[in-house]
């Protein structure tokens, strides 16, 4: 028998997980602190599901599939049922509502955050695992439902910290389309999703490749054919005409879209509904510079029934390589009618909006509203002799007992690693306590910030140090308004 | 061929997991953000990681095994990796610190609080999925490190809403039995885990019980024979001793353990040990009925390396008999020096506490501190017709800017129904805006609160009415001071 050496796991995430340090779960905290206080001041109460569910209830089977599908991570609970991860905070809502559907006031109004797992090929920037912040109303067919989570979402997003003008909700409505295309004479299924899809590629190919797409088909750079959605000429048109139909106030591109969409039950159903939210919108106070009706807004068409509304960040940032690109959506959402069907049989109207919350934290980033700075260490106190540990423990707690986070040294290494060791953790300053102060009720304060800021170039030497003494022993008394002067900066 | 009708699957959560709504919520987050502030004010970061990690990381796998062993929720990667669910937050935190140990400052202090899953069998109030909140102190192997932890613990739990009296924490040190075995001639391992078991057993058996266990063995009520650890009656003797030797002051219990350990290496140090954490807990300000030293605990005994730390609550709470029990424990920790050396071959001493959050809530109802009350409604506006849409929701607006919560009823049902709803969101109150009211520039708004203090009888009729009208209709400007009024009570 040979020694075979312990085995040594490698210490690192799976792929596609990560770590969160403070900087990320400060700014996240106080992002959904705040939103939640707008979506409760909207009478939205707060809900939290578990991370499984049955797979059947998320609906992640495949017909005569006797395993999940792919996309969610699933486990065989031991009485051979399976259970998944949820993948968002829908399906939960579906399941939750359905369950409950007989006692829950109605409409059912809630706002839930929390992770959601995908089992997808993770790369760079794309995580298995995310944080959602979703606000759903169940029970309501009223597009007042559809203008008021357009209006929180708003709201959500500027008390989390994007100025006027940084962020704009753009809405658009599955009805007009679907009646545009009624009227031109297309009804499969197939058709209405070639021209989804062809309009989908609008900000890439332009009105040109669109039309090309809507008709026979388009020949890429590459030679490669894309065959169309085989539209005659007339009906490209019109639908080109109603997806340019955006810009300037809600009721103009209402005007335009009524311009455009022809006639169908349908396509008026929804410009009425438009007209609706639109009017709830203006009684809410939402500015037409706020949310906007925006009818090549086609993402997640096929899965909603009605309204649809996408939140898009307006701000510029830098892409790799350096060049500037719009930031683009955080999030979006819009109507369902068949998630609660699937349990009950019963139709339930429903909408609501979701957004990414790492996205969004990294859009304030990226607006310079939140965070960026590293967080705040504690005031260290230096440990120069075990013995005075009590009374190093009793400055610490005196610091805290004012409102200032302090903390002991309680490493074994001497001054020069200690005063890095504040450095390296951000801390104003320490605090020293040799045995010449503790025989005469003094402590001796170094300010670090003032260290930093001379580093940096940020103070004139001269003028600071007549202002602000580097280092000061002082009467023990006088230590928390010192520190306190250090902390305003 | 037969019709095969849709598959509708059961709306419920799997076995062992639970939906929480807004009032447990509300009492978690409060906890959690009081309990957060402490940790951060003693220069603890913040730190999340991801659910999963690998399965090696977790250190569950059995010798020999392809598969992670039970008590965690495991899944085969696509890179033929298993991942598994974190099972508690230490683990979790070995790895992070092993992985990135050069970079961080030392000693690392963070504290953390999430979900950890359980893949055990479910049964009443024990769930697969929970929260846990730690913190831990990386790189100290300074009694005074566990001292600072203690203090936290009991000003964390303080913070969280327990009243000083209401819990304590108990500390032991694991060198103490230790060193008291090694003193009567106990080195074998098996042995000393069976004196552990007995002592673990004194609530249930009193000192006789356990005086047995020590020895030979005890039959118990049925017959049932139970080995014992086979010490000698000396031996025996004086372990009943030192777990009798807890109460008074910490400074007395020292005294009694000195009195009673017996001059071994290893109980000399777990005494100096317990001497230089009291006298940190009083430089900390620690009282002696908030942190006691208490050689009976034995739990985690077998994890822990050195001091071991119980958090008990003291009040009495109600079985399911309806008899009066002790709440017991919520928490626990202690310190550990093998998680990181598992990945480095490097042991690092490191000292931490940990408590289940959805049962220190539990506590906080029982002592009735916290959010008994379920969570309060938004004031409802209540739809008369459907073209006032927009003034209703201005009115909702109008509430909201001046920080009360509102909705405008989306549902379509009548003015009854509107008025159920209201009163089933417990909302204090519901306006109402015809016709008539939106012509004359008033409101009518209707006293919720009031009607449920008469119904409770919590009001004398006659004078309460006097004092406040169950209803009024007001000039809209008068609004917001009325509402006002009613949420003050």
């Amino acid at each position: 028998m040979t020694d075979t050496p312990a085995f040594r796991p490698d210490a690192r995430s799976p792929r596609g997980f990560q770590d969160r340090r403070a900087r990320d779960l400060r700014a996240e905290r106080t992002l959904l602190a705040r939103v939640s206080a707008v979506y409760e001041a909207h009478g939205f109460e707060a809900l939290d599901t578990s991370a499984f569910e049955y797979a059947d209830a998320l609906g992640k089977f495949l017909p005569d599939s006797d395993r999940p599908n792919a996309g969610v991570f699933a486990v065989l609970d031991d009485d051979e049922q399976w259970m998944a991860l949820r993948y968002d905070l829908t399906a939960p809502l579906a399941r939750f509502a359905a369950q409950h559907w007989e006692t829950l006031p109605k409409p059912f109004r809630r706002y839930a955050f929390g992770p959601v797992w995908r089992n997808e090929k993770p790369g760079p920037g794309r995580f298995r695992e995310f944080i959602q912040c979703d606000a759903d109303t169940v029970g309501s067919a009223r597009p007042e439902a559809d203008a008021e989570i357009i209006a929180m979402a708003v709201a959500g997003l500027e008390a989390a910290g994007l100025a006027r003008g940084a962020a704009a909700l753009k809405i658009n409505n599955r009805k007009l389309l679907n009646g545009l295309l009624e009227a031109t004479g297309v009804t499969a299924a197939g058709q209405k999703l070639a021209v989804l899809r062809a309009v989908d590629k609008l900000d890439r190919l332009g009105p040109d490749g669109v039309r090309l797409l809507l008709g026979e088909g388009r020949k890429d750079e590459s030679g490669a054919f894309t065959k169309g959605a085989g539209l005659q000429a007339a009906a490209a048109e019109a639908v080109l005409q109603f997806v340019a139909a955006g810009g300037g106030s809600r009721s103009e591109t209402l005007d335009r879209i009524a311009g455009v969409i022809g006639g169908s039950a349908e396509g008026d159903a929804g410009l009425e509904d438009l007209a609706r939210i639109d009017a709830a919108l203006t009684g809410l106070g939402v500015a037409d510079d706020q949310a906007m009706f925006e009818p090549s807004i086609v993402r997640g068409l096929e899965y909603y029934t009605g309204a649809v509304f996408e939140a898009e960040i307006l701000l510029d940032t830098l892409d790799e390589r350096g060049e500037r690109v719009r930031f683009g959506s955080i999030g979006g959402g819009g109507r369902y009618d068949d998630l609660v069907a699937r349990f009950t049989g019963e139709p339930v109207p429903a909408t609501g909006f979701s957004f990414g919350v790492s996205r969004l934290a990294a859009a304030l980033r990226a607006a310079g509203q939140a965070a960026a700075d590293a967080v705040r260490g504690p005031v260290v106190v230096i440990v120069f002799d075990g013995a005075h540990m009590p009374q190093y423990f009793q400055v610490a707690g005196e610091l805290r007992a004012a409102g200032i986070a302090a903390e002991v040294y309680l490493g074994t290494s001497g001054m020069k690693a200690q005063m890095k060791y504040a450095d390296r953790r951000l801390s104003p300053a320490v605090i020293m306590l040799g045995g010449d102060e503790i025989a005469a009720g003094t402590v001796t304060i170094k300010d670090l910030d003032l260290g930093r800021s001379l580093a940096a170039g940020v103070q004139d030497n001269e003028t600071w140090r007549a202002a602000r003494p580097g280092q000061a022993t002082l009467p023990r008394g006088e230590m928390i308004p010192f520190v306190q002067r250090i902390l305003k900066g």
